[in-house]
């Protein structure tokens, strides 16, 4: 009998899961909304019966649940401590409650540390043994893969690179910090480097797209970027000069030579790429810029499902080793 | 026979060196000052001879020689890339070098590694698998300790967390960056700070100090915050935020919850360890910050000296193995 495990990336929005067999093949892969209500609670209710649709869709064995969430999460407890979008999420035992939910032993992770899995299983992250991952969303989500494995940290914490300074009187953050990465380097931090942005063509930029700068999107600033707004064009690149930077400082700490970029806003890579490239360069020594792989990631949407059911897959020839 | 192996310390301005038996035990210390020519072949003599004259006064059989140096090390190929002491060093292999001069088998690694490795052998470090260290003397210096083991990167690269970036259009940074991190927590940077730093008390400072901002010594800001200058220690509260501002990401990155500090400005501990502190828990998570230990190097002088002897005993066990 076939043997399959689920894998579930939990967004900000929506839940995405489907079914992996051993060897990475995906099998009806769904995408469902968060409703309410948002509390752990209510999210593992729903997760639950989708995944309970995909058990009797399956003709194989469900061997387990590797489930990916937003947030600092405590792995060898399986808890989540924190989540930047569901703040209702305290300290819960999102694990034990998938288990008594669904019935299937869960891995609990961090999103962006089962998206560098799944890019490493099936993605731009194959055959490398060492490199770091960067989710670019909402905020900056960073999964570290140190001699094939992933680097957790002591309690799983490590990964926060979202939070890492990058100007040290910048603006607050709601970590308590000023001036993080994730100020200027995601969703938030692009919304962050329109206001900064004094530039010739802002004025014709934001009559052409509703006038208000706080509704801006990320695909607004593409298509005018495509479309050779300098304005635009100016945002992308600053936005790839502070990606960049904060990219530079995980190569000259961890000697890390490639680096896979995903998450939404990644789709903006050809406007950003070259200036983050630039800057890296810019910032490592000679003898590191000339190594530095920067890559793309392949796997959109499947990458933390694949990592999640990577994870059941893994931890189940661990035991049976 | 007692077995013995040698550690040397290179510095910017002096050499130091002992025999370590396996335990420990420290003999023999010894410090010169580098002299000409600062070559690689120059210190290497100068080094070696100091190393003959250990043979000499050794009782025991000497199995290996363990030399920490500043600047970027290949560990795998004993070469020294660059070195910001020695700019006459570039792609120079030291190890080589050693062995061809004292006929001792050779580990050549940066001095941050090897003092981490001193001060987890005998020192603040005893009994922590994971650990940062950091050194502050003219640059910053860092070792990083994963599960007991120094990461070293894909190529000896790891831990120039100097150069992580703290201020994104900061001052510029020899390395080609901007507002590295070194520029602001390293005695180049208390320079940087003395001449940002425009406080009332100032004048008097500099007054009472020679009157030239330029040849104010970290001794000389000591003394004066010991006396209570109100100039002295705001400029060491600063030296401290900025430290601290940079282990914090440090922490976020990597997960890690215990930090060394060690180097010749820790020295000044009680002026700025309070701030650093301060700093770090303000940009960690609560959860982060409430198991981070900063605590103050053991071993000045040995740590690295112990460390490199470490190496080799390490390394003899292993192949012994």
């Amino acid at each position: 009998m076939k043997r399959y495990a689920i894998g579930v990336d939990v967004g900000a929005t929506n839940f995405r899961l489907a079914l992996v067999d051993s060897r990475g093949g995906l099998f009806h892969f769904r995408k469902f909304e968060v409703g309410a209500p948002r509390t752990a609670k209510g999210v593992v209710e729903q997760v639950g019966r989708a995944v309970e649709e995909l058990k009797r869709a399956s003709k194989g064995r469900i061997i387990g649940l590797g489930v990916g969430v937003p947030g600092i999460v405590d792995y060898e407890r399986g808890c989540v401590l924190r989540s930047p979008h569901y703040p209702d999420w305290v300290h819960e035992n999102l694990r034990d409650m998938f288990f008594k939910r669904t019935g299937l032993s869960t891995h609990l992770d961090n999103d962006a540390n089962l998206i560098a899995l799944g890019e490493m299983w099936k993605g731009a992250a194959r055959g490398l043994r060492n490199f770091i991952m960067i989710t670019l969303g909402t905020g900056i989500g960073c999964g570290i893969v140190l001699e094939s494995r992933l680097w957790r940290g002591e309690r799983g914490f490590a990964g926060e690179a979202g939070h890492m300074v990058i100007n040290f009187d910048g603006p607050f953050c709601p970590c308590g910090g000023k001036g993080c990465w994730e100020r200027y380097a995601s969703q938030k931090g692009l919304k962050h480097l329109i206001e900064i942005s004094q530039n010739d063509a802002k004025a014709e930029f934001l009559r052409e797209n509703g006038g208000d700068a706080e509704l801006i999107t990320p695909e607004m600033l593409s298509n005018a970027a495509g479309r050779g707004s300098p304005f635009a064009l100016a945002v992308w690149k600053m936005f790839g000069a502070y990606l960049g930077a904060g990219i530079a400082s995980l190569v000259n700490i961890l000697g890390v030579e490639n680096v896979i970029v995903g998450g939404g806003l990644s789709k903006a890579w050809e406007f950003f790429a070259d200036a983050a490239l630039i800057e890296i360069k810019r910032r490592t020594y000679a003898e590191t810029a000339e190594r530095i792989i920067l890559r793309r990631a392949e796997l959109s949407d499947s990458a933390g499902i694949l990592g999640g059911a990577k994870e059941v897959f893994s931890s189940r020839d661990r035991h049976q080793e």
